[in-house]
């Protein structure tokens, strides 16, 4: 039976996207999926929709803070809210952290470990310990936890400020508004060639009934024998 | 071991309230809960919290209409968008069915029941058969399915109309917003004397974990013999 390809357009300055993105990581050895990770830029998303952060409506931005706070607990997570979120998300922005994510992605075109490895880290920096993820510096430490050498993280800086990575970037974010996204994270699951788009980190059950798998939880355990 | 008290602020105008009070309603049976439905008025909820319906979004509500199908079926509510949502929800509004929905609940403090019944009635004329339910014949025809005689339609529509009822709409409307709430559903489980409150019909699992209960999805069985 050929896997179903999942398709998940995040940015590390979403911690929604955060959350979709360990449940899918956990279920790609848990469902019969390849799941393609797509690192885009919400920014770009959030204005070409027309679409304005939740944040901006104080009874929605303290909701979300219990919110978030109740479902890393529950997600398994360690997610923690920046000091300064508006900041953090608004002022600094991911554009440098996802184009750095973008040139592993470029690097590394067969295989999404890396892709994986690093967005995992910039996650940990901005909505973990609350660190800066838009100087080099920070990239680099990033990186490094990631598992790459030095001299890569090198090559990756620069390669992150070229053309080929900036219109990269760009497209894959363009693929997420061509599925009519609004904001991350976007699923969209290819089912009998035609794609179900799902918003946000809360349609899992949803999601897998229209995929034909089992909801178990934001933890299952991976099965000791595949079928 | 005493129930918990679950609070659900809905109004009829909403379909991810539909979902919410369905479920709600099977779980009531199912969950140690004692639910207390509390029919409310969206637009003031709006208004004072300065949010904006996600519909006006344009993508936001393509996505809507295919998310409520896909949840409508695998929710098992019979809901069916309106020919002109924007009509039904903005323009006529819910205001004199959440009145008469009041109006039933003052009239029958200690019991739910009718509540019940009446607010479906309105679900299905608005989100269901596209039938208006602002005129007095709308509600009498939506009374009259819930099992009321027509001599209390009657008595109900002018107590709907009365100051005392019109102060217990905004009064349970003001509660949703001391609540900080933002839109409906707005579900409020008081736990060890602490109030959660969950936002949307989407955080049934997170809910049941939060009470101490089991989420087994949206239209569980009843047990045959309660413990």
């Amino acid at each position: 039976m050929s896997r179903k390809v999942v398709e998940l357009f995040y940015d590390v300055v979403s911690p929604y996207s955060w959350l979709g993105f360990e449940v899918l990581c956990r279920y790609r050895n848990v469902w019969n999926i390849d799941l393609k990770l797509k690192p885009a830029f919400l920014g770009g998303v959030m204005h070409s929709s027309g679409n304005r952060p939740p944040g901006l409506v104080p009874n929605k931005f303290l909701y979300m803070v219990t919110d978030l706070h109740r479902l890393a607990e529950y997600f398994g997570v360690p997610l923690s809210p920046p000091s300064n979120p508006a900041e953090a998300m608004f002022e600094k922005g991911s554009l440098p952290a996802m184009r750095f994510v973008t040139a592993v992605a470029e690097k590394h075109k067969d295989d999404d470990a890396l892709v994986e490895k690093v967005s995992r880290e910039l996650w940990k920096r901005i909505w973990s310990t609350d660190q800066d993820i838009t100087q080099p510096a920070s990239l680099t430490e990033a990186g490094l936890k990631a598992g790459l050498s030095a001299s890569e993280v090198e090559e990756l800086l620069l390669l992150a400020t070229s053309q080929t990575v900036k219109d990269k970037l760009k497209n894959v974010t363009k693929q997420a508004l061509d599925h009519k996204g609004f904001g991350f994270p976007l699923t969209v699951c290819h089912v009998n060639g035609k794609p179900e788009v799902f918003f946000g980190s809360d349609r899992f059950e949803l999601m897998a009934h229209c995929i034909g798998e089992k909801w178990v939880g934001p933890q299952p355990t991976k099965p000791t024998a595949k079928m």
